[in-house]
């Protein structure tokens, strides 16, 4: 039934102690990095003043704005040369993200994602197809790492080439996927298209869906089509990736691993806690982490932590899913996206104008970043092959800075409609759970 | 000075003792597999005849082809659940190649890894940057897991994108890389488009470089322009990937690790061993997998053990550089290409004729692959675009089959010149070290 009894059915006044107890290490060790060195020291914080695990509200948040700050090693508390892996963000924009990791901390994700997949109902008899990108991207080597550990027959499949990958799944007869769930949409069409049911021709029986937004509708649309279980995962960069919290088999809710993690919803705009049960921004603590802890690090992710006990007997509580964000960042094929990189990419070219609009649209069903650009007035002269070298230009400039395809469109000065105060940079027209705030 | 003084310094005797007993235990758990069992119980062939370690020699051949007849179970030596991942070539044309791993094999592959980039130079110290594709492909895995069990701060960089690989470097400090030669030629072009000099603007000392021919030549360029040491690495899918052969820092030939791999040199033709120190084609036994062991394995690689000893003080046997294959398979960009596979997706096209022809040439210091293609006569009626269609189509196809993207050309029919005899597909006209066999 579990990966780990001991810590995933802990009583939780046990886990609240076993938190409290890494929490104050976790500042200890915090504090050997420069960002909180300084920080703590001039705020008169150390980890003894922790008497119970609520104290950490009198900490400071950690921002992403202090991660690109104090880049790259701002907020390293080892010495390099005991780090073993790092992992950044994309793009040429800017400060990116990085992560790093000594041998201790890459053991404890690659657990975490045994942990997980176990919780979820995949075993180590399961052929497991990672449908992902590789490389600085984490949900690669995060799941890599993870399917290993737990001991299935990994397929490390990589991302795209869908008749590739279904000759794999027929191959090896491929028992679980991880994928992003707008590819799942295509994957079924080349089933079709070749003239193949997923539900009679493969031994599919277990999907990992995540990194990018989707709705209940479009799971179990998923959950038919290929007639298998799909379990959403939530995971962010700055906390490794993926392995945060997954859903067990019990499908409602996502088991967030509070001992390797410590969570607060807290309202965006007061930074107070929001009650119990209420939508708010999670904020995260790393609990199990050595060369790079991070305290109170807000996530900008809206969930809310569902009230009530798991049927399963886990005592972790479950995230709900995430319904937004509070601040602009979107997720598109499984890509983390700013407004602003998309910006930064547009003020390089000379011919561009100073307005642009980028949309979110499914299309096909499959999830598309459609980006209008206004040109210069004099580049409408009946030039096709000329616009047309300048949209490749464009498309592959963006590509290259958040990693996904956008749609580029050129159009004439004025097209985008000017709004009154704040321009409006991102329409998302998919459709989502959506919750007020 | 080394990664394990006790087996890469063992004496000769010791090291033929030890290969013994590892060929004895490998040949007991062949016979656990389907293709093995069968074969050695119809010729006789049990562990306990062997009493020295020429008595390979009255073991039968294993070829590619048997590993593709046998697809995909059949050399498996092991439960299907004790097996943790695959790597499988690419191609959706016939039976690919499959290797697996079970947990042993991964961790004594990452410690070959490890022990290969010890024996360059590589230090925990250092910071090594990975250029090149991750998934099945066996470079990225492959490194990864070497890189970090060595202990170096590992950067996943994945292939591609030179601006960004640059600016990775710049904000980590890299001082390793491991990347296909043709590729480095291309980033000191966008080095120098960028005003930078990585002699000036980098902290780069050392390169490892494989998985693709080139000339003492190109390495000592390549040393020179980034002002590091370059450093040749020979690894193949079926002996798990890279980590099989590897320069020591005397740059005098590759330490092939011969207390895993049991290595023989015959003459293709006659299949006798060759005298001491000619050319002749790589044979393989891997003496420490459990999952997949392979005996005698026709590797087609030409190459010749270099005589005499290391001033390195290892003991094990050096290999020459590759230098040519036995039969028809070619290596561009990396990847490796049976021209079968090109032919393979032609046939599928009908408006294809009958012809085509494969020239690799360099052009601006990269590999590319050119294939001339005939097409049917009433496609040449000036319809441009329908020809742009149908090359960018056969470009696409190519591309899933081999993974690398060729130049496609359109010809019209008869335009390649017909051969007397066996049709020619393949013109090599970049330059090796080539040796008359
Ligand atoms: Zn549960
Ligand atoms: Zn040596």
């Amino acid at each position: 039934m579990y990966w780990e009894r001991e810590f995933e059915t802990l009583e939780r006044n046990k886990l609240r102690s076993l938190q409290l107890e890494r929490l104050k290490r976790t500042v200890k060790q915090a504090i050997q990095s420069p960002f909180y060195k300084e920080l703590y020291q001039r705020k008169g914080i150390s980890a003894d003043r922790l008497r119970h695990v609520e104290a950490i509200r009198e900490l400071p948040f950690t921002t992403k704005q202090d991660l690109r700050e104090h880049f790259p090693y701002g907020f390293l508390s080892l010495p390099k040369r005991d780090i073993i892996r790092l992992h950044s963000s994309s793009g040429t924009t800017g400060n990116p993200t990085v992560i790093f990791h000594n041998r201790h901390d890459i053991s404890s994700w690659a657990n975490l994602m045994a942990r997980s997949l176990y919780c979820a109902g995949v075993r180590d008899t399961d052929v497991f197809q990672n449908i992902c990108g590789y490389g600085l991207f984490t949900g690669g080597l995060g799941f890599q790492y993870g399917i290993e550990r737990l001991g299935c027959l990994s397929i490390p499949a990589g991302a795209g080439n869908s008749l590739r990958q279904i000759k794999l799944m027929q191959d090896y007869g491929t028992t679980a996927i991880h994928a992003i769930p707008s590819y799942l949409g295509r994957l079924y069409e080349v089933f079709q298209a070749e003239g193949l049911d997923p539900r009679k021709d493969t031994d599919l029986r277990l999907f990992v869906i995540g990194a990018e937004p989707h709705t209940e509708e479009q799971r179990q649309r998923i959950e038919d089509m290929f007639g298998v279980k799909a379990y959403n995962s939530f995971g962010l960069s700055e906390m490794n990736g993926p392995g945060v919290a997954f859903e067990c088999t019990e499908q409602a809710g996502l088991h967030i691993w509070e001992d390797a993690f410590l969570i607060e919803i807290i309202d965006p705009e007061t930074l107070e806690p929001v009650p119990d049960g209420e939508f708010g921004e999670l904020v995260m603590t790393t609990l199990d982490r050595e060369a790079m802890p991070l305290i109170r690090y807000r996530t900008r992710d809206i969930t809310r932590i569902i009230p009530g006990v798991c049927a399963c007997g886990r005592t972790h509580a479950r995230l709900d899913r995430i319904t937004g964000r509070s601040d602009d960042m979107f997720i598109v094929k499984g890509c983390n996206v700013f407004p602003m990189q998309i910006e930064g990419v547009l003020l390089k070219v000379p011919e561009v104008g100073s307005d642009y609009l980028i949309t979110l649209e499914r299309i096909n069903g499959v999830d598309e970043m459609i980006v209008e650009v206004e040109v210069k007035k004099d580049w409408f002269n009946g030039d096709i092959a000329r616009l047309d070298r300048l949209s490749k230009f464009i498309t592959h400039q963006i590509r290259d800075e958040v990693l996904t395809k956008p749609i580029v469109r050129l159009v004439e000065p004025g097209s985008i409609p000017k709004s009154a105060g704040k321009a409006v940079r991102v329409l998302d027209k998919r459709v989502f759970d959506s919750v007020k705030l």
